[in-house]
C-alpha cells in the first residue's frame, strides 16, 4: 500500500488509504479522540470513536505531540469538519517515531523563545508555518532566477570554492591547510566568472556559497552566504547590466507573487513591491544632492553611502516614483574594487541596487584592457604579481563585459519584511555560530 | 547602437549592425581579406575589399588571432559564402582587446598539449567547441534535474559548507580556523538534508559543492565536486527512492538528448544511452553470483565491489537488458555508513546506481529511530556524543525517509565518454592542483 499525500485525499473518498505525518494536535474527549495529522502537503483530522476501539485508543493515548505516525484508514468527505471538510477513520495506527514529551522551543509562536535558542533547535524552528513558506518562496525565487538565465542562453558555472590565497577585495578570507599548502575559501566567484568571459562563454550565472571571515555581528551579515552571480560579454555599456538585472528580478518576483501572494500577506504581514514602474536610475552625485536637499543629511563618507543614506534615498524614491528599488550609478573609484571600468571622468561605470533601504547588488562593467587593469591594481596598492593568474585571462583576447551579484537572503529579508538574516537562512553561520 | 548576436544576423539583412566577437580566422588574399568573427552564439564572415579601404586594411593587418573586436557594418545574405550564407561588410573595426601573438596552448585540438598545461590555461582550453558544448549540456542537465524537483514540490536547501568538526564517514575533511575554533568543510549535505526531514520539509534537494580531503589521484576523484542531493520523507521503502531517481535522471537525460543529440554525436563521438527500459534492480548477492557464473570473477571484498566488478556487471546488464544503468541493492552493513536502515536480514535497505561501469549514486532509506540509530553508530565504532547535534534531529519526531546523491561530473563523464574528471569540471581541484 502506497502512502498518499494529505492534500490528495479528496481523490480517495470512501477508500482505504495510507497516510503519514506529524501529530500536530490531539483532543481527547469523553467519547471521541480527534487528531490532526500534518505532512508536507496539508493537514487532516483523524477521528477515533472510543467505543469498541480499545487498542487504537490505547495507542493514541500513548502518543506525544510532534511524534510521527503511519495511519491506515478510510477517508470520508465530512462537511461538518472545519479542517478541509474531510476526515480519516483509522483502522490501524503505527507510531513511526515518538517525540519527547517536552519540546525545547515553542514551535507555534516565533517570539516565545530567544532567537539564539531557536537557532540551536533550527530543525524545530523550521516547522513553523512562516518558515516553511519562506523556504518554499526561496526555492521558487531561485528557480525563477535560474529559469530566466536558461531561457536567455546563459551557461551555469560552478567556480571553485577553494583557491590559492588571493586578495580580491578588502574582505577577510578563511584560510585552510590544503595538503600542506595555504589555501583560502572563495569570497565570490568574481575572478572565475570573468574567466568564463575569456573562454567566450558569453553569459554565465552561478548560484552558490560565498565565505566572508568578517567578525561582523549585524543583522545583515553572515560568514557563509548564498550568492547569485551574473557575468555577460559583448555589452555596450553598464546600462545593459542594469537592464538585465531589472528584467531578471521582476521575472522572479512576479513568479513568487503569482504563487504566494496571499500566503505572504497572511504570514509575513507585508505589502508586495510594485513591479510596474521602471527602477529609477540616479547617479551617486545626484543622490548625495537629494539627501542634502530633501533631508538635510550629509553622510560621513564622500565616496560612499552609510546605511542611513540608503534608507533615506529609498524613502525619497518610494515617494517620488512609487518604486521599492533604485539603481545608484557612477560611484567614485575610491569606493570600488580595482576591476571596475572607469568613464572619462574617472567615475566607475558601476551601480548599487537598493531595495527598501538596503543595498542588495553591486554591479559594473569590468576593465578588460590589461594595461589599464594593471594600472588600477597598482592604484589600489595591490601587487599585480599576486593577481597574475587573473591577469592572464586578459592576455589572449577578452571581450568587454560586466556583471553583478546579489545575496539571496538579503533580497528575501526585504521582500518578506524579515528583520534578521539569521531568520532568512536555512542554517546561519556567524562568528559565534558554527552549530548545528 | 546595440550589439547584435551573430546568430540573429539574418534578421538584419541589408541593415547596418554592430557585432562583437573573437577573431577566429583571417585570410589575407591579394584583393580581399576574410575574417571569421565568433561570439557565444555563432560565427560570421567579415569581408574587406582592399581597394579604397586602406584604413580598415591597416587595422585588420594589425589584429592577432583571438583578439576581440567591435565591428559596425552592413549584413548581407550571400549564398556563395559557405559559413552561414551571409557576410558583413564593415564600415569600422575597433579592437577591444589584442591577444598576444602566441597562445600557450593549441585551442583547436585537445591532444596538441599536455592535459596539465591545458588545465593551467583552462580559460583557453574552454574555448574549444567540445568544451563549450560540455558546459551547455551540464547547464541543461542540472536545470532539468532542478526542474523535475520543482515540479514535484521539492524545497531547495542550501546546507552550510562550514561546520564544527564532525565525522560523517571515512572520508577526510579539510580543516580550517574559524575565529579560533576548529571547523571543517562539508563532505556532503547528508546531516542537513536529514534535518529538513525533521523540520517536515517533506522533500528537499540541493545542488552544491562538497569537499573531500582525499589524496586520490585517479581519473574519477576530485577534492571539490558538484553534488546533487535528494532527501524524501514519508517513503514506504527504499524502492520509492530508486523510482524517484530513475524518473528524475530519465527526465534530465531526455531534455539533454532532445536539444543536443546531434551535437553530442558529432563532438563526443558517443552513443546515447537507451532510456526506454526500466533500470534493472539486482541484489548485491545476486550480482556477486552473476559475476562468478558469467565471468568467473571473484572480487577481493565480500561486502563491496571493486571497479572491475562494476564494469563486468554493467557489461552483463547491457547485454541482457540493453540498459546502461543498473541498481544494485541490499549491500551488507559493513560496507555502508551507520545511518542506513537495515532489513530483517541485517542487510541495508540501500542501493548503488551503476552507469556504464561506474557507480554514480549511493542511496538508501535512513534509520530514523533514535535507539536503533545509536546502536548502529556504536557498531561503527563512532562515539555517539560526537554526533549529538545530529541525534537531536530524531528526538522530537522524524518521519521515515531516505535519499541519495550523485556527482554531476561523473554522470557527464559517462554520458559523453569523457575519460577524466579533470576534463568534466569547470575548474578541477585535486591534491596537486589549486590553480588557476
Amino acid at each position: 500500500m502506497k502512502t498518499v499525500k494529505i492534500k490528495d485525499l479528496e481523490k480517495y473518498y470512501d477508500q482505504e488509504v495510507l497516510i503519514q505525518g506529524f501529530v500536530e494536535n490531539i483532543r481527547n474527549l469523553p467519547y471521541v479522540i480527534f487528531m490532526v495529522i500534518k505532512d508536507d502537503s496539508s493537514k487532516v483530522q483523524v477521528t477515533i470513536e472510543k467505543e469498541n476501539n480499545e487498542s487504537l485508543v490505547k495507542i493514541v493515548e500513548s502518543i506525544t505531540l510532534e511524534s510521527t505516525v503511519k495511519i491506515i484508514g478510510t477517508c470520508y468527505n465530512a462537511p461538518s469538519v472545519k479542517l478541509g471538510q474531510k476526515e480519516v477513520i483509522p483502522k490501524s495506527i503505527e507510531i513511526t517515531s515518538m517525540s519527547l514529551d517536552q519540546l525545547p522551543i515553542n514551535i507555534k509562536t516565533r517570539d516565545a523563545a530567544l532567537r539564539e535558542t531557536r537557532l540551536d533547535y533550527r530543525f524545530l524552528d523550521l516547522r513553523r508555518e512562516d518558515n516553511n513558506l519562506l523556504f518554499k518562496i526561496e526555492t521558487l525565487f531561485e528557480h525563477s532566477l535560474r529559469e530566466y538565465c536558461i531561457k536567455n542562453n546563459f551557461i551555469e558555472i560552478h567556480s571553485p570554492k577553494i583557491s590559492a590565497s588571493v586578495a580580491e577585495s578588502g574582505a577577510e578570507t578563511f584560510k585552510l591547510d590544503y595538503f600542506g599548502q595555504e589555501a583560502c575559501l572563495s569570497q565570490s566567484p568574481q575572478f572565475y566568472k570573468q574567466m568564463a568571459m575569456a573562454a567566450n562563454f558569453g553569459k554565465v550565472f552561478e548560484i552558490g556559497p560565498a565565505f566572508r571571515a568578517e567578525n561582523s555581528h549585524t543583522s545583515y551579515h553572515a560568514t557563509e552566504i548564498n550568492m547569485a552571480d551574473i557575468e555577460m560579454s559583448y555589452i555596450d555599456s553598464f546600462e545593459d547590466i542594469m537592464d538585465m538585472e531589472e528584467a531578471w528580478l521582476k521575472y522572479a518576483f512576479n513568479k513568487v507573487y503569482e504563487k504566494y501572494k496571499d500566503d505572504i500577506k497572511k504570514l509575513f504581514k507585508t505589502e508586495l513591491s510594485n513591479l510596474d514602474v521602471k527602477f529609477p536610475r540616479i547617479t551617486f552625485k545626484e543622490a548625495k544632492k537629494i539627501l542634502q536637499d530633501e533631508f538635510h543629511f550629509v553622510g560621513e563618507r564622500k565616496d560612499d553611502f552609510e546605511r542611513k543614506e540608503e534608507m533615506l534615498l529609498c524613502k525619497y524614491v518610494k515617494k517620488k516614483y512609487n518604486s521599492d528599488f533604485v539603481f545608484v550609478t557612477k560611484f567614485p573609484f575610491s569606493a570600488r574594487p580595482f576591476y571596475h571600468n572607469l568613464d572619462s571622468d574617472s567615475l566607475t561605470n558601476s551601480y548599487d541596487l537598493l531595495y527598501r533601504g538596503v543595498e542588495i547588488t553591486t554591479g559594473s562593467q569590468r576593465e578588460h584592457r590589461i594595461d589599464i587593469l594593471k594600472e588600477q591594481i597598482i592604484k589600489k596598492d595591490i601587487d599585480p604579481e599576486s593577481l597574475e593568474f587573473y591577469l592572464d585571462f586578459f592576455k589572449y583576447g577578452c571581450p568587454p563585459h560586466g556583471g553583478f551579484a546579489i545575496g539571496i537572503a538579503r533580497v528575501l529579508m526585504q521582500m518578506l519584511n524579515i528583520d534578521n538574516i539569521r531568520e532568512a537562512t536555512y542554517i546561519y553561520r556567524g562568528p559565534t555560530r558554527l552549530k548545528p
